[in-house]
């Protein structure tokens, strides 16, 4: 006896390919409803409806039609239990052996202007019913809610005599359940009046710990192909870890600023102790790491270049936790090799980011895009009566890109595109300054200055000037910028302002 | 005519009372099947049961009894449509007018050892269908899918001549939604092999803007009872900010470090600037502000017991953008309310904090359970051979408490009680050192001093005792403890090792 199919689809991508198949190819009866019922009677498919299969008449505008015992027993049966089997027989029911629904995706139903009561009516009730008993059913049956699987389970029947092996209808039942999981998430949200938020994410990798010992951490996959940090390779090196992680997310943010050079840079504790551009790719971690040498041991090092020998040599030369960079020639992986401990990663695609972040708080979480504005110089006001060179500019650029990476309050001194002072995290911006300042040393003669928030008196420009810093850039926006401006003219200072503003915490 | 409720229900709490509730005072008829109904008859109600009533053989083991069109006809129907009700009149279905059904958590189901078949057995097909049909409906009926709505329901009709009212009936089919969705979730997850992370939150404000104003978010609560800052009451000033929800937090931690005695906390940029404990609530506060008053502008200030008039008078001397206490009373009020912008909220349980906290890196997200181990200085190691007095050991504490939620590295200089020196965020740990020390300037003589990460050499020791500093805690674990631990005899310090890290980022 032929196999029956039960077709009903919101999407009608494929579909009278996969029915030709099912009916041409596998010897299928179809049953199905509605416009999935005419797209299958126009293609020239011969169907049944499902009114006529259940010989119950369409009630209640078709709310109804599928929710009855001649569907979902048909459906429900194991057909390994001799009484199921019985059950059916005596109730003149078919067991099903394909149910193909997918839902109209009820975000799409509210982005148009609807009332509640249409909204409403749209929520589709004997769809999730037949997709889940079928999901449910996945030792006995297959259910497809998606136009992508047709092909791939045509595939497995024309490899497995006709029948879809278990593995792939026990996926196909996952992705049934979380079909309906979202499309009543969807539906909840509109109804609570508010938008919910909603992340979910596959384990990915249990780690070892988070950022202590005693705190349990896991690592999740968002997309179901992996993107991002789940997509790098591991060339060599120990289990990656959490702060690991966290670190290489820090450096990978920074070197996303920079594509046109070749940088570098050199996070310890989700802050960048050395950051640079080069001429080649070992220049600029050269100068990365000899901007604060101290720190940089056991450093996470983020490169946006290709790491070729004589960059793998110097990488050799300090204990790193980690290196990344797009991709590493064969020679340099060779002269890593040597330091076996060393994590070195590749990333083809440095510069995607997470779209937003999440922040726990008691009682609930803090949801804010990413602070990945792109800096653009035009949009700067000079407002000092000494005008930037060019070069002037670029190191400002440069400054203010890494500043915006710095725990806040963040002030960066840099000199030929190099940091040479990084004052982090500190609870008033003057503490920043004098770090800043004490750790670039005689080198600050001339060097540009950058701070993430705006300066609230003048002090902080007086002390950068009589230190030596000859430009700074900030965002602007305090009440008292004039004085801060003023002092900048007495001290013939290049100031600009950016308007924008790059706390980080 | 009788009105009908159907009952079908995994947790029968509350079940006897809301049947009995309906059937003898809004005259219901119930019908009801398996457990459910055994229990009904059990106490003594009158039932039918759901197969007597759709006239339909139970098939499959049970499988199929409410996927009928006398069940789903009855709960879907329009009373508004008349056509809806001459279809019911035709094929002899009741309306139902209340819906009751819960399903078991599947989290429950798989949290014993069972098999993938015993677990999928557990799938609920029929439960869904009926809830999902009555929230879509809920403009002519009632679906209840947890208990603890029943007394709400019963007070709904008492008041409403025995109608629940429209919002009541939506609330509830929200409720409904997010049961099934949740319960699919749960499904979808243990077919895919792997431990699923999902985090839903409602949105409880839309924020003005982010950590910067060109990045847009929102606060989100997770639970439906509104729990920690979304429990909390603000009795004045401007609208909470992105930041002062980050600081808030941040502020929360570190004073429910501390219940047996008031203390206070100020964060600047989610880093502690100072802390302090008191005899009393204004003297702790007092001294918390004075361990640095100029980072203390514009802070965020944390205090464990209430507010009362003293503290109010002090809190107005200065600029500060939050203050939070368990209470405050009305004098207290009186005076805060001169600096109308200052945001003074109120939350009773300042100790409960989120489980576990998310990261969003490049393709994923990493959770980690929250840091909220309690020191425990019966498992500190006293490593030299000069002992704490119990005054000392009290300062040690006090200093490894704060030292927990300063950002890595951590170092932490007290006296009596409160904060001198606060090295945050640097990227070596002698960079902390320096700014702590430098910091509690003259103070720090006889000063203790806590490391939230080990010395990975004897440098630090000898700096801080060079300094004046008589006692430190800091993890231990270093290979070179044995160094730390001679440098510390030979100065005569205290040193007691913890054998817990607390980096924070």
């Amino acid at each position: 006896m032929a196999r029956l199919a039960l077709l009903s689809v919101s999407n009608k991508t494929g579909l009278i390919d996969l029915a030709r198949s099912l009916v041409e190819e596998f010897d299928f009866d179809l049953i199905s409803s509605g416009g999935t019922a005419q797209a299958l009677k126009d293609a020239g498919l011969p169907v049944t409806k499902v009114a006529d299969y259940t010989s119950s008449p369409e009630i209640l505008g078709g709310r109804v039609k599928t929710l009855h015992p001649r569907i979902h027993g048909g459906i429900l049966a194991r057909r390994d239990f001799p009484q199921d089997i019985t059950d059916l027989e005596n109730n003149q029911i078919r067991p099903i052996d394909l149910v193909v629904v997918n839902l109209y995706p009820f975000e799409e139903t509210i982005a148009t202007e609807v009332t509640l009561a249409e909204a409403v009516e749209q929520i589709d009730i004997g769809g999730p019913a037949m997709l889940r008993a079928a999901a449910k059913n996945f030792a006995h049956l297959t259910v497809l809610c998606d136009p992508a699987q047709y092909d791939e389970y045509l595939q497995e029947l024309r490899q497995n005599n006709g029948e879809a092996s278990l593995e792939f209808r026990q996926k196909a039942a996952l992705k049934g359940f979380l079909h309906t999981s979202s499309y009543d998430q969807a539906i909840a949200s509109y109804l609570a009046g508010t938008e919910n938020y909603n992340l979910s994410g596959t384990q990915l990798q249990s780690l070892r710990y988070g950022e202590n010992p005693h705190q349990p951490a896991t690592w999740y996959q968002i997309d179901t192909t992996p993107t991002g940090w789940a997509a790098a390779t591991k060339l060599q090196g120990k289990e990656l870890s959490y702060n690991n992680l966290v670190d290489l997310e820090a450096a990978r943010r920074i070197i996303a600023e920079f594509t046109d050079t070749p940088a570098a840079t050199i996070i310890k504790h989700t802050n960048p102790c050395g950051t640079a551009l080069g001429n080649t790719i070992v220049e600029a971690y050269q100068k990365a790491f000899n901007a604060d040498s101290t720190s940089a041991f056991g450093g996470i090092v983020a490169l946006n270049r290709p790491i070729d020998a004589a960059t793998a040599s110097e990488l050799t030369k300090t204990f790193l936790e980690c290196v990344v960079a797009p991709s590493c020639d064969a020679d340099a992986q060779q002269i890593l090799a040597k330091k076996s401990n060393v994590r070195v990663l590749t990333l083809a695609d440095l510069s995607s980011g997470p779209k937003d972040t999440v922040k726990a708080i008691a009682g609930g979480f803090l949801v804010q895009a990413a602070d990945d504005i792109i800096a653009d110089t035009s949009q700067w006001q000079i407002v000092t009566e000494r005008q930037p060179t060019a070069d002037e500019l670029a190191e400002l650029l440069f400054a203010w890109k890494v500043c915006k990476h710095v725990k806040s309050n963040a002030i960066v001194v840099t000199s030929d595109r190099t940091t040479l002072g990084v004052g982090a995290g500190q609870m008033n911006r003057v503490g920043s300054v004098k770090i800043a300042l004490e750790q670039a040393k005689e080198k600050v003669k001339g060097a540009t200055l950058a701070s993430d928030g705006f300066f609230p008196f003048d002090d902080s420009v007086k002390t950068a000037a009589a230190a030596g810093i000859t430009a700074i850039v900030q965002p602007g926006g305090s009440l008292r910028d004039k004085d801060s401006i003023t002092a900048a003219n007495e001290l013939s200072l290049v100031m600009v302002l950016t308007g924008v503003r790059h706390f980080l915490h």
